[in-house]
Parts: structure tokens; C-alpha cells; sequence
């Protein structure tokens, strides 16, 4: 018996890219793991902070009876009205334990959001380049991902959005701080797409926003829920906490958002249906004290300033981040003719640096041919490592 | 802007159930906790084995760089080959670690499964009675849920399975041990299953098993791997170990599965787009260490005991279970005449013991109307006290 075809026809399309992970371990493997420069993965390797130390031990020694057992599938009452208190104050709006459901990461949060809300056809508009994952998300729950381009400083279109907007748009999903370009959207383009939304039709602003407190140079990452009454705001403690493999975060629900309790129930309802259930129950209580912990923020503004002086350095131009932990470049004009290959292929930039052990990923995998992203969740040392073989490479390229 | 039309229609058909766990929240407020015999959910009361307490309190105290960062989709290596350890002696097959999908729980398992194996329209036939939720995770990617009946003691019909395949099934699913029956198929049902689909076109079997370690009376749950190749474990450890809220469990592939790897790749893609990405770190390297562990299952013998002496002096017939901790009841015939009111209506029985403070689930719950389930997953002191309130309501029924 087969697998799902629709499955088998995304798992060939998507062999290039697994091929080319692969490869990079293969590569690690051959010359040593410290000798390849590994910029592909945005898996964060700052350890989370010593107060999460602290309460996992704490609930460890303690380890209650019921403390692994069920709980309502939003997530425990008390979490939940801890983490009103966090939204609300990043949110610019009042919040109580009854908005926020808990979710399994931002991922699983987002699946929960789509389910809840698209019915087959849906469409979801998202301004590109973004993250690969958004058009499963939006497919797995038969909805249509529609793209819109952002303006040259990958800042948003308005037009573009009101141009894409249709009777069949049920979202517009946005992310900042931005992966991949590290943009921070100000507060003045989420009022006045929030007033775009409002005179046309209201349809869900849904605002992923996981790398919120990774934010640069004093920006404070704007409000979603103050801007636009129906706003449903994704988060996870994968960066603030570095916590992704525990898969923990939440979904924040506008308390002016229309059908609000319908919503809700909704929410909660997928919760259950997709499998998640409820969010791992131990992470729950270490969060739920940690609403306003961090990771060291500074050690990736560190990164980034050492990253774009090596770029700066071997002449390859990028979108300067405000946050996140991304360096989106621009594929660089080739100073040596070639027969083949297309000028700003970033397929074949990236496979270029791979041949001199560094490591990204084409733009093409974030809807935006022509560029490529460097992730710097990595040691300083690396990067600052493999400041010879871009200045090498970029002779030969 | 509506929420989704589709998840819109089932909240409003779901607010009865909906309705009747907040009545049974209404009523413990009311009455106190200790008066009210929740008999209504499958939540584990007993606590994890003393080996996870000291596992967690280890892992705790020693808290490694990077233990809580991503890894492969599937899960870790090590962890996976510890599993196929445990799989391996349960299904009466060699499995290795490439074999076994980590997943959050059964529940995520098998949203994971039927991602992947199915296209629209695809049939899943399932024994009846059965978990309600399967017919949501079924339908959440795009299949249709087939009911075929059981014989009467709640074992597999084979006639049934055989009449209801159909080109478009691509696979039977089921539950062994049973919720709600606690019937436990035998080996020789399981071959014959076996014998049956390898000679009409072979769909998938998948064995959702979250229940396997517990079964009383010396009865052991038959392997699954060994009897038919197409088969698809799905486990957790909500039961074996009281850890539902951790949401951790696997998949295991059958090593003669019919395209294995592409299975196996799909299975991967799918907990990778489905939101789950990974299942929890941190509970992944704990149940590696316990893959033998599990609660205590005398205590769940007792209570069944207890339970069904109870049952039997109130006069309540119902379906003596071989393992999982459910009583599945026949509705008794009235004594008391009424006018309105259907004479087998557990809707009306479990309202009817509700006002007596009993709580159960109507089999119409489960596709099966007439019966009610109670779960014995509670103190056996409640299940006890509530001798005389199970004989005094018989007399008015």
C-alpha cells in the first residue's frame, strides 16, 4: 500500500534540500565538524537562561503528584493567566487567562490556528520571502497560501496586501522579527495595515512572533493586539528560552476579536483533534514562572555585528537585521564568467560556498530566488572563523 | 471574521458532551468533590513509577548543553534505538531505530500516520464501538472513517472488516487493548486479520496500543509487526507510565512494511509540518531509560474487581475487561415505566445516574448507543463509596 501521493509528491520535490543537509553532515564528517562553517540551521545554541536551571530542578525535586497528568486541553488555568500577564503587557491590551491557549511550540500553535479558522479554498496572505513552513501550515488545513511581495527593504507592501485581498482571504500572516531578513515591522506599518484590515472585510491578522524579545539597537518590537481588534498572536519560548526541542509556546487571542468565545472553543477544540492534546505539561509550569526571562540577547548582537563585518569584508550585501538570528544576502555578482548558471542563482552561490565547507540556505526555499539566509545561532568563533574562506571564496566566485 | 464553517458545525453538535463535564465540574463545586463519582475520563490518577522520578531528577541535575535544543524530526537516535529495543520484544519483530518514529503521544502518532498515508477520500475502517476522536483525526486529513460491527463479545468480526474493504481503504485500524470494551483481540484474530488484508490488497494495519501494558488475568497482548507485514504501531507512555500530559509516545514501522522508507520519510515530513516538529526532549530521554518500566497494574486489577462487583450487585451487566481501565455497560432495562424516553437510551441513563452523582460516557459516545462507559482510573476508595449509590439508583430506574 502507498503512502498519501500528495505526501510522495512534496517528499520529491523537497529531496534537493534534504540533500544538501545531508551533505552538510557528510561534510562534518570528512573534514571535521569545526572545519565546516554551518549557517543552514536556526536552532538556537545559546543554553537557556540559569533561572530555567533553577525551576526545572526545583519541579524535579518537588515533582507533585497529578503533575504529569491531563489538564484542560487550552493548558493549565494558572499558566494560562501568567501568560496573560506577559501578552498583555507586550500586547498593549488586557488580557486574561481565558485568551491564551497553550500550544506545542509555534509551530503547533499556527496548525491550531489554520485548523480553527480555514475551510477549503481559504486563502492566506503572507509577504515573501517567508518561512518555508508557512504553506504547509496553511495546506495541511486546505487553505491557499497567496504571496505578496515586500517593498526593496523587505518592509511591508500595503498596496501589495490590499491588491491581494479578495473575498476569499480569511488571514494575512505576518512575522517579526522576520526570519529570514531579520526585519523588525514598526509600529506605524502594523497601525496602518490594522486599519487596512479593518476596512476590508476583517480578516485574522495572525502575527508569529517567536523571535519577539530578540530585537537589536534598543528597537522594541510594536504591538499586534493594540493595532487590530482581530489579531491572534503565535509565540514560543524555542529563542526567548531556547527551548525549541521542548516544544512549548502559546496562541494569544485579541479580547476585541470578533466571535471571540467561538474562536476560543475553536482553538481549544483543534487542540485536541490534531493530536497535540495540550502542551507538555512540565514545560507549561517552567514557563508559566519565567514569563519575562531571556536568553542573553547581547551574545547574538555580538554574532551579528562580527557576521556583517566578514560580509562587509567579502563584499556580499544583506538586509542589516533588527532582530531575530538571520542574515538574508544577496547573491553577489560573478566576478568569474561561467558557461552555465544563471546570474543571482543562489542555487548555485550556495552550492559554490558548500564546495568551501560554508554552509546557507537558497533564498528559492523562502520564496525569494536570487538571495540566501545565514543563520548565526552559532559559536562567535565559527563565524569569526570563517571570515578567510568567505573573503576566499568571493575571489573565485 | 467566522471561525472555520466545518469546525463551526461540530462545536454546536459537540456542546452536549461539552455540557455534561461542565455539570460534572458544576457538581463537585456543588456537592464537594469527595461526593461526586467521576467515573467519566480516561485520565491515569496513579502516579509514574518510582524510576521516572529518579530518571527525571537525574537528567534535572545534570541538564546538558543542548539537551533542550532540536533534533532530527524524529527523534533522537539513541532514543529510537532504545524504543526498537522494547518494540522489537513486544511485536515479535527486529526493529532498529530507523524503524521508530518519536511522536506527542498516540494521539499525535496518529494524526502523523494519516497525514501520511492518506489522500482525499481514502477509507479507515474501524471496529465499533471506538475512541471518538478517531474520527476526527481521520478526517482531519482527508479520509473517511468506516465503522464495521463487532461480534457481541466485542471481538473482530473478520465478515464484517471483509465486506466493508473497498479499493479505496487504505487501511483498518485498531485498538487492542480496547477502549471502551477492555477486550484485548487474541493472537489467532490477529493472524487471521493478517491473512485477510495481505489477500485484499494489503492496507495498512494500524495498531493503536497505548493500553498494551496493561491487561490482568496473565493475558499478553499479542504482536502486531509479527502477523502482518503492512502494520503501523502507534504507542505512548500516557498509560504505561502516567505521562499523558507530557505527550510522549512513537510510531514503530513494521520492517517488512511495503515501501518502508518512503513510509518512514513521510512519517518524518509529517510530524515536521503537522506543527510537531519534534516530540518533547526532555521526556524523550527519559522514557529511553524506562523502556520496561510501568505503573502498577495490580492496582488497576483491583479497581476493575471492585468495580465489577459492584456492577453485578446493581444488577448492571456489562463486558469483563481483559486490559485498558474501562467498564463498558449495557444500559439495564427500565423498571420503572416511563413515558417519554427510549428503553436502551444511555443518553438518558447518564443523565439519569448524573443527578445520583455517577458520571460515565453514553456508548453513543463511542457508536455504540444502549451501553455506557465508566473509567476506573480513580481512587479505589471512590469506586467503593459508590456501591450504594449504583444500588440505590437501579431501584429507580
Amino acid at each position: 500500500m502507498p503512502i498519501a501521493r500528495k505526501i510522495k509528491d512534496v517528499l520529491g520535490s523537497q529531496s534537493m534540500i534534504r540533500k544538501m543537509f545531508e551533505e552538510g553532515n557528510r561534510l562534518k564528517k570528512e573534514h571535521g565538524a569545526d572545519k565546516v562553517f554551518d549557517f543552514s540551521l536556526g536552532n538556537p545554541d545559546i543554553e537557556p537562561p540559569p533561572a530555567f536551571h533553577r525551576v526545572f530542578l526545583r519541579l524535579a525535586k518537588e515533582d507533585r503528584k497529578g503533575s504529569h497528568a491531563y489538564m484542560s486541553n487550552a493548558g493549565y488555568p494558572e499558566v494560562r493567566e501568567a501568560l496573560a500577564v506577559k501578552a498583555s503587557r507586550e500586547q498593549g491590551a488586557t488580557l486574561d487567562g481565558s485568551h491564551i491557549v497553550m500550544a506545542a511550540g509555534a509551530a503547533g500553535g499556527l496548525n491550531v490556528v489554520f485548523k480553527s479558522i480555514l475551510d477549503g479554498g481559504d486563502e492566506v496572505i503572507v509577504p515573501r520571502p517567508y518561512f518555508m513552513e508557512y504553506r504547509s501550515y496553511v495546506g495541511n488545513h486546505g487553505g491557499v497560501l497567496v504571496e505578496v511581495d515586500t517593498r526593496a527593504d523587505f518592509s511591508l507592501d500595503l498596496d501589495a496586501i490590499k491588491a491581494a485581498l479578495s473575498p476569499k482571504t480569511k488571514a494575512v500572516l505576518i512575522n517579526s522579527p522576520h526570519n529570514p531578513t531579520g526585519r523588525v515591522y514598526p509600529a506605524a506599518d502594523i497601525e496602518a495595515l490594522g486599519k487596512l484590515l479593518a476596512e476590508q472585510g476583517s480578516p485574522y491578522l495572525i502575527s508569529d512572533e517567536p523571535y519577539r524579545e530578540i530585537s537589536y539597537d534598543g528597537i522594541v518590537v510594536p504591538p499586534i493586539l493594540a493595532s487590530y481588534d482581530n489579531s491572534i498572536v503565535v509565540s514560543s519560548y524555542s529563542k526567548s528560552l531556547s527551548l525549541p526541542g521542548e516544544r512549548i509556546g502559546y496562541i494569544a487571542v485579541g479580547p476585541k476579536a470578533q466571535d471571540r468565545e467561538e474562536l476560543l472553543n475553536a482553538l481549544i477544540y483543534a487542540t485536541r483533534i490534531l493530536g497535540f492534546v495540550n502542551a507538555p505539561a512540565l514545560m507549561q509550569r517552567i514557563v508559566a514562572e519565567l514569563t519575562f526571562a531571556r536568553v542573553d540577547v547581547d551574545i547574538y548582537a555580538r554574532r551579528r555585528d562580527a557576521f556583517t563585518r566578514i560580509l562587509d569584508e567579502a563584499g556580499i550585501a544583506y538586509a542589516k537585521p533588527e532582530g531575530a538570528f538571520y542574515l538574508f544576502c544577496r547573491v553577489p555578482p560573478r566576478k568569474v564568467s561561467v558557461s552555465s548558471g544563471v546570474e543571482g542563482d543562489d542555487l548555485a552561490f550556495v552550492e559554490f560556498l558548500k564546495r568551501r565547507l560554508i554552509l546557507g540556505v537558497p533564498g528559492s526555499g523562502f520564496g525569494k530566488p536570487g538571495w540566501l539566509r545565514f543563520a548565526y545561532c552559532v559559536d562567535e568563533k565559527i563565524i569569526k572563523a570563517s571570515g578567510t574562506a568567505f573573503k576566499k571564496s568571493m575571489e573565485s566566485w
